[in-house]
């Protein structure tokens, strides 16, 4: 077998080694960074669509509050002289009060939506920004370090080749010295010559392994950085925002309950005022309102008296007429102690019965 | 003066005071029920309006959990490979629970709108029928008595009215009869004739003074049970339907609030299970899952060796090629004990990486 085949052969042989190693830490690496970058983006991904579903939320409360508001708004009393007749009835002034406590009622809803909107909307808006060039930060620190590691390998294989390069020409011109110094026929200038050419070459390739060498140690010096301090520390940096992200959430998620949670005593009181609004209601004292208003002054009348026209046959006309029938007509009011419910004797009522009688 | 007017005279005189007085009590009591028809009209379409507030307030608890329920579900795991993924992780989990609490939520507005519907919605709607259909009968019952004491007026005014006509005729007859009998010119025959006559007269008038009389007695018991019992009964039982709605519009209101109260204890039930749920977040044993999922079993790789090339110098290259490049290429294990984070060994994470290689 030649030796230019061997030496080939040999190449093939050295480097995949050393060289697959390298690719599949890097390739694997990769791989780590693409799953994290995935992994992380996903976990903003989160963040912000619980924002968006503690906007709806809020938005939904603040829609409830205000179709509440419109409710009670509707059935307040309309500001006219009705509502002056209205606020006189126990249930009327009830009714207007529990349409107050449902106004306020709407008030806590609204305040839901607040605070959700300042103490979770809000910080979590800005805190995916933070969220956002943090991560970022972390991954480029983490393509520049893989960037960093490849070029120093690429590097490393130059020093590599660059050495195997001269040896195998320290080899050729050793075999050129030693074929020439072999040959009778040749000078001994020109044995000189490859002589020294073979020195040459072989300090050359001197050179370059202590140039390897060199490098070698620098990149295994780096390797060992890359792979036990750098690449962890990134990954433990990304580890950390991935749990306060995560305590983040749980807090928001927290403030969310919390904020309705607070509401429930101030909504417990609007209830109460509506029940003791409701239990004021004195139907006997609006019974006597309604009697109040509507009584007149007049009382049932007496019995109606006996006309005897036939005392005019006994007398002339003229001596009975006025005298008899005036003292007649008068009702009898001894029957009259007894009040009829509606018919009440005052000053307004007897306003009410001449204005009645217009 | 003439008789005839003097006559006249009286019986404008006679007349009125009864009259008036009579007119005057129908009138106001017209107007009592009248005031009283309104008032309890306003009742009725109070009773009206309110049950379409509870109606409408009904509708917004329906449509508020209707909502809070498409939210719930809107951000509910989808059902597919990623759901299982996702239920790996603690804020997840938490996340999906507060989701199943606020559907339970929703059911409690729900449950507000139910009970309201049918406790207060359905109740009051069967009520207004009842209430319409008293209040008829009360004032069906009312004007029917007053028709009854008009038209038995009516009947005593004719009595007198044919009383007095009567006394009238008899007054003439004995006028005519004294005329006749003071008059010399007259024959015995045609004085009898004017006396039989002024006696039938006078008998005719005695006849009416007692219908009339028997009638007037049976007037004023009638007048004396229509103001001082019947009437006050009718005006009794629409106050008491009155007071009857007034205490069931306050027991509604009372339910209104009732109803929302219900819910209170069940809601802080569900807004704790929320709280729980957060507080069930663990960022550390998330971080580990994230750790599990994406390991690979790789381990750093070592110090790459020194190939030397230069041995290739001293000795022939077939000799050297094959055993020492495979001995060199093995990478040292000894600098591998520490662990990077992200590469532990598994056979799920082996399968992991022959993944990523591929």
């Amino acid at each position: 077998m030649p030796s230019e085949r061997q030496v080939g052969h040999t190449m093939l042989c050295l480097t995949p080694s050393g060289f697959s190693e390298h690719r599949r830490a890097i390739r694997l690496c990769q791989d780590q960074f693409e799953n994290l970058e995935k992994h992380t983006q996903w976990g903003i991904d989160f963040v912000e669509r619980y924002t968006k579903f503690v906007k709806e939320r809020s938005e939904i409360e603040l829609n409830y509050a205000k179709q509440i508001r419109n409710l009670s708004k509707k059935y307040q009393p309309k500001k006219n002289a009705k509502e002056e007749e209205e606020s006189k009835y126990t249930w009327c002034r009830a009714f207007f009060t529990s349409l107050n406590e449902l106004n306020d009622y709407a008030g806590q809803h609204e305040l839901i939506a607040e605070n959700m909107t300042s103490q979770i909307i809000a910080e979590l808006t800005r805190y995916i920004q933070d969220l956002k060039s943090e991560r970022k930060t972390h991954f480029q620190d983490g393509r520049k370090a893989q960037q960093h590691i490849e070029n120093s390998w690429k590097q490393l294989e130059q020093c590599k080749r660059n050495f195997e390069r001269a040896c195998k020409e320290a080899d050729r011109a050793q075999q050129y010295f030693e074929k020439m110094d072999a040959d009778y026929n040749v000078t001994k200038a020109d044995v000189e010559k490859a002589r020294q050419q073979a020195q040459l070459r072989h300090q050359m390739a001197s050179d370059c392994k202590s140039e390897y060498s060199n490098y070698l140690q620098k990149f295994n010096q780096e390797q060992t950085e890359h792979y036990h301090t750098l690449i962890p520390n990134i990954f433990q940096k990304i580890q950390d925002m991935e749990e306060r992200r995560i305590e983040r959430v749980g807090e928001s998620m927290k403030t969310f309950a919390e904020v309705d949670r607070q509401i429930l005593p101030i909504v417990g009181k609007c209830l109460d005022g509506m029940t003791k609004a409701a239990e004021g209601i004195e139907p006997k004292t609006d019974s006597a309102q309604v009697v109040e208003s509507y009584k007149s002054g007049f009382e049932p009348p007496g019995d109606v008296e006996f006309e005897d026209y036939g005392q005019a046959m006994k007398r002339t006309v003229s001596e009975t007429s006025l005298t008899n029938s005036r003292s007649e007509s008068k009702p009898d009011k001894s029957s009259k102690g007894k009040k009829l419910f509606f018919f009440k004797k005052n000053k307004l009522s007897l306003k009410l019965v001449s204005m009645c009688l217009k």
